[in-house]
């Protein structure tokens, strides 16, 4: 059993055959996670991993299906860690997986440097609007706008997490590709995967997957592009494969 | 009439309707800049084009079909200047078209800064490899190797030519596409559009064609891929329209 707040559901995660609390009006993960979590590399068997700006949790719940590493959830929303708890408790996960309640900025100091195999994030997308702009759900702005963390930040603290030879991968948009490819490989984690996803083909990409290793040698590989609707407004083979598994 | 040297042919390029002298073991042009003469902003009417590195000069002949303005080109090899020279003068271009015998990094005390509108350049690919690497066709080796030029000449000068708000568009491989989005940015030639050409569905990128604006704001687009074998291994119908202009 699991208690649900007001507004919250419990979703299911079909590809891994798990279920997830969302609301609408407070945190309910993407697409674009869910296709980061499909695109990083992880260790099958052992290591640990980190996921930074974890929101509901959903990126340590569909790596639990690919990996039994140790994962690592960190979010600095109290009402939206506490989703991913229990989300993290009703699919009986709390051996693998745990979620920390916190600033990404100060988990350098409170786990260690250099510990981890794989570190993981969906930052938010937007700069920080005008006051007036900002969307009036907190919950909400804070996900999407750089608030509590600029993108700057967010690779700055993934290499400081990482170890060396370990990956970090993140999703975001195009307008922003010049500004993580040179930031990732200011704070040395050379990028050397790039997977853009367009809405549909013809169309210019709307999202971007990109993978660097801590120290990496400079070489950098371009993956085939992914189609999210097909000619018929439906999503593609692959995408549903990505979303609800092998039918 | 045109006179061939030994080893040369008289090709068709056409898309264009014209015709390049072209000599396998000299200097023959690739579908790499094909695509980046078709993928390159131009103006229309009026304006200065300059073409670094150009080879047999294929870009600036295929340019003049897209384009009124006065089109420059350099060539840094006697031997293949004299072919570019020898099709424009066959294809009846020389009011349009000119060809420099130099080297790019002089180019902007000769020509002045900041004049040009649009700025093309298929550099070598390939740093420089040991001595008993080296490929022993001198002529091929200059085109291949960054032996005359570097990846940076090439970015420096090509941002000391274009005028404020001018393009900049290079074709290169994707292992260095970080290098060339780094340098574009650190001599202010902020990339906006990036294209992925990938030999088949399926498969990574084996090209990237870059543009980026003289002195432009943050904004970069991914367009929609380009593919160059379909499922017959024959090329696709976007690359034949390329190649051969519209049937």
């Amino acid at each position: 059993m699991v208690q649900l707040h007001d507004g919250e559901r419990l979703d299911h995660l079909l590809a891994e055959n798990l279920r997830i609390i969302q609301s609408p009006s407070v945190f309910a993960f993407s697409l674009d996670t869910v296709l980061l979590a499909r695109f990083v590399y992880v260790p099958i068997q052992k290591g640990k991993i980190i996921d930074l700006c974890t929101g509901n949790g959903v990126i340590p719940l569909l790596l639990s299906g690919r990996s039994k590493a140790e994962i690592t959830g960190v979010e600095i929303q109290e009402r939206i860690y506490d989703m991913a708890k229990r989300s993290i408790e009703y699919n009986d996960l709390s051996k693998q997986l745990s979620i920390i309640h916190g600033d990404i900025k100060d988990m350098p100091e409170k786990l260690g440097r250099g510990k981890f195999d794989v570190v993981t994030c969906n930052p938010p997308y937007f700069p920080t609007p005008k006051a007036d702009e900002i969307n009036k759900n907190e919950h909400l702005a804070i996900a999407r706008h750089e608030i509590y963390c600029t993108l700057e930040d967010v690779v700055r603290v993934s290499s400081q997490l990482v170890k060396q030879g370990g990956k970090v991968a993140f999703v975001h948009r195009p307008g922003r590709l010049m500004d993580i490819l040179t930031l990732m490989r200011q704070y040395r984690v050379e990028p050397k995967r790039l997977q853009f996803v367009h809405p549909r083909l013809g169309k210019e990409a709307n999202t971007i997957l990109v993978e660097g290793i801590k120290q990496g040698s400079a070489d950098l590989k371009i993956l085939p592009p992914l189609y999210v609707y097909d000619e018929h407004n439906e999503y593609t083979k692959e995408i549903r494969t990505i979303l609800y598994g092998n039918e």
